[in-house]
């Protein structure tokens, strides 16, 4: 209800404007479209913010974003690994919608051959078509080969590592001609050793530029290419999608901030994010963009628990990356935009990655393509407090295996697989149900309780199956 | 280095005030004595609060608390269970040393003969003789016949239960002539009727004024005691000490805060204390005395984990209540004191409970008596960032056992028991070994890499036994 009538209250505004002589003979009082920024860790985990609880990792920056802005402590992904991930956040769909997953491979390796099909629709594609200009600085992961990289995605340019940063590459990829090689190597060196975890080239659009990416300044340079991004944006809005590498395993930093963090090298890698994102938000205040831009945080998926203390933490949430437990794919989230999201707020509505583009489409004017399904609703009326998160619902997916639902408060399980102990999959019936709200460490399973509960969420599968149609899957194609 | 620097420049522009001729004869420029609130919850787990990361508990006075002044991320209480702890906070001395600890009864119970004896200084004694009003309001559980009452301690009032919510009491116990019976109760009905859990006296200085204590409205009438005692300090500098009776089970929270809290109960209950935070703290400025009063929140122990969601959280720590893992003894704390602590101060150097005496009789000017041994520092450095805290060690007991020493980032369990799910007790040849700010969730044992560090710390537990004398329990004796 509050929904309908802040959008009956613009109408009215946009009619008095219209029909109001003076006033609407002026194209300069149109409100500008605002700018988005979304800055997108890599397995982070949900406790490891000092807003969100973590003892000896700083992060000055993230909390006073927070405390001007808002924080949203039931934010999800769509994902608990990268690719498909990111695929959610980008298209606004569930990857089993777009073939981003697969019941075989988790994720896109350099060896694959697919990437995000051209007939999704990128956020920044939708906004290109607004009039946005567009830039993806950082991890790509939806596809590395030619036609799948994010300048065949809408987005003008792209500067990164386009997979994960553990993933080696092979030396004989192709290299640009004025490709740079790191510091210290040699093209010698490079095709006599062996290539090494973390040999990942650099790219700048559909080009290598440095191979392999000094990966310790890697951070420092995204920053770097984000501000002037941002300080170049003259008259367009502009849409950044800052999506970092780190603090995905390896773990690098730069050499200013090696051992300054109580936490270690975990500690270091998350207050050089912390950094970054200062930068930005300094930036925007500078340019005097604050109050016309839109910024989240959010993380692809939870902490690399398996990595120990180079993993990071999900606070009092369970598990971490890979799994359908809520510290898999529950992720410590921001949002920023000074004058409209009231300072200090904490939302505890329900939302999620596959929001972001309603919510971007709908405050950039754009309509949502009508000849496909979308499993997001526009967040503007929670951000704008004009009306709850629309979200009741979100499915739980590992590959193409639905492992759990939420409705409500209630979360139930058909499938756990604790990734922290390399547990087996284990199969639920009665299915486990946990009270994510009075219960969010998933700890206190009170199915035999509810009856009635698990037999609703049992009706949301089937509805939610029954939307389904049979896509090929990206992750699966190889390169011969 | 920097504290002695601070101290002798304390000195010096004490020094110049004396010479400075007309200045040094006005004596309203002698700073005046701070006050001093200490707000007690009793089992909060260190998870529990929005600003350590709750996602469905709303503590905005907490919250703003910590953004006002300072969030103390590796603070711990003296014990993981009531009567130590409180016995340690008071008297800034191990339970070991005063008796108030045993290894037959974790705490005082309304059969008990003993509490905390006169020998011992309490902050409320301290104060006092420095011409301190001080109050009591809230759970004392240090004693409750006449000899071991508040108002045996130094402090000139006391309105509470004086021990644990939980602990039945007899309906014979000697009833003052003004007492209420609570409502609906009955004299008849009180001595037919077998107590419950939650029948325990409500009293006021050395009197029982209600029995069985209405729970439901306590909180809320111990905060209008607090704000009155507040309200009603004029001239003098006071001490109140604010110790809650809630989180600890059963929950009670007032008819007005039922079912508000997305959390539950227990998130209700928390949210009462929030309030209560929310009166002291505008009272303070209404009285315009912010400026000159510092105020802690803490809590006594860890969540009671047993009791599933009627207990709370540690976050990311391991355990809770009765533990000497983190979550039984690192507490949620924040420090407040507009003008003097930093605004937005994230303090991770170690303190404790033990800490808080020797801070307030520094800032009141006190000696502290040179007769006994004090477990702790001043933290005055710390909370004036002109120096770190001076705590390098903290020992943990269960009981009169000594489970676990932590020396800068290491901690070595020499014995564990955990209780969230009633463990039994192992010991622990070689001893376990964590690396607290890296690992805070004492998940890695690196005891095998670092023997050095382990020949260390038991230097430091043979130091500690060194200063120890043998003392009667206090817990042990019993009304006959």
């Amino acid at each position: 209800m509050k929904q309908r009538e802040f959008i009956a209250l613009a109408g009215l505004t946009m009619s008095l404007l219209i029909l109001g002589g003076p006033l609407s003979a002026a194209p300069a009082l149109r409100p500008k479209k605002p700018n988005f920024v979304i800055i997108y860790a890599d397995d982070l985990g949900y406790g490891d913010l000092a807003c969100f609880g973590h003892p000896t990792i700083r992060t000055p920056h993230l909390d006073r974003m927070g405390a001007e802005g808002a924080k949203l402590t039931q934010f999800y992904s769509a994902a608990s690994v990268c690719t498909p991930s990111r695929a959610a956040l980008l298209t606004g769909r569930l990857p089993i919608r777009t073939g981003m997953c697969s019941s075989k491979r988790a994720v896109l390796f350099p060896d694959s051959a697919g990437g995000l099909p051209q007939r999704e629709i990128s956020i920044a594609r939708l906004l290109k078509q607004q009039g946005y200009a567009t830039a993806c600085v950082g991890k790509w992961h939806l596809g590395h080969l030619p036609p799948y990289l994010p300048t065949q995605h809408g987005f003008d340019t792209y500067y990164g590592i386009p997979y994960s940063n553990d993933m080696k590459t092979d030396p004989s990829i192709p290299l640009a001609e004025d490709c740079r090689l790191r510091e210290g190597m040699t093209a010698e060196r490079i095709k006599s050793e062996k290539p090494r975890a973390h040999w990942v080239p650099l790219m700048r659009d559909d080009k290598v530029i440095e191979y392999p990416c000094d990966q310790k300044t890697v951070t420092k340079r995204y920053a770097r290419e984000a501000v002037q991004f941002i300080r170049k944006a003259e008259n367009k809005p502009f849409f950044l999608y800052f999506a970092h590498t780190m603090p995905h395993i390896p773990l690098f930093v730069s050499d200013d901030k090696k051992d300054t963090s109580l936490r270690g090298l975990y500690g270091d890698v998350i207050e050089q994010i912390d950094w970054t994102v200062g930068q930005i938000l300094d930036t925007l205040r500078q340019q005097g963009l604050a109050e016309n831009t839109l910024v989240l945080f959010s993380s692809d998926n939870g902490p690399w628990l398996v990595f120990k203390t180079h993993g990071g933490s999900a606070g009092l949430l369970r598990d971490g990356k890979g799994s359908t437990w809520e510290g898999g794919m529950r992720e410590p989230t921001l949002a920023w935009w000074p004058g409209t999201i009231k300072a200090g707020s904490m939302f505890t509505d329900m939302a999620s990655t596959l929001d972001v583009l309603p919510t971007l489409a709908d405050l950039a004017g754009a309509d949502l393509p009508a000849d496909r399904i979308f499993d997001g609703t526009s967040l503007v009326p929670l951000l704008t407090q004009t009306g709850p998160s629309q979200r009741d619902t979100m499915v739980f997916y590992r590959g193409t295996q639905l492992r759990a639902i939420r409705k409500g408060p209630w979360k139930m399980h058909l499938y756990t697989k604790t990734e922290y102990v390399r547990d087996k999959l284990e199969k639920h019936d009665p299915p486990l149900l946990f009270h994510l709200e009075h219960d969010p460490g998933e700890q206190y399973n009170v199915s035999d309780k509810h009856p009635e509960i698990i037999r609703e969420l049992q009706r949301e599968i089937s509805k939610h199956q029954a939307t389904l149609e049979a896509v090929p899957s990206q992750l699966e194609k190889r390169q011969t």
